[in-house]
């Protein structure tokens, strides 16, 4: 294997399961106060994106990179969304700053 | 410009300006609470690794698009860092949570 494509493996690699310790951090911790809404839908948005970008092109390690990702930010979104109405159930259904 | 490039475009702006909200949001709020330092470190170095391969490739589309994300995704690590550093300060010392 080149350089390069060890290059291209570490970068893949690192920006697809960067994520996980974001994940396990809430998991942990159920905090998301400091946590983007905004960030995790667009960036969502964008990886499925990716998504149907590798298929057309039939190109399975972006596919496989970007479902990791996809899973990933979704998952935070998602246990950021769930945690936020938690917080407004119990302020009595106050509207949280999402 | 088929539609092929134009979900590509769409994905890579996504995946770069996403990270412009969560930079936003701790500029406005100072909440860095629940952002995990690991995931950001993970994330910069990867993307960085990213930059070398576009620059090994001479792509300049992906050299650009992720300069973008390695500037966001470090600032977003440095003010994360820094937060954390200055309530160890007002805590006399504590080791915060990092």
């Amino acid at each position: 294997m080149d350089n390069t494509t060890l290059i291209g493996m570490i970068a893949a690699v690192c920006t697809t399961a960067a994520f996980v310790p974001q994940v396990l951090q809430i998991l942990k911790s159920g905090n998301v106060d400091g946590i983007s809404v905004a960030m995790y839908s667009i960036l969502t948005f964008g990886v499925a994106m990716w998504l149907v970008y590798g298929i057309i092109l039939q190109d399975l390690p972006m596919f496989l990179a970007n479902l990791v990702t996809f899973l990933l930010s979704s998952s935070v979104l998602a246990l950021t969304l769930r945690k936020r109405f938690q917080n407004r159930r119990n302020l009595g259904g106050a509207v949280p700053h999402i």
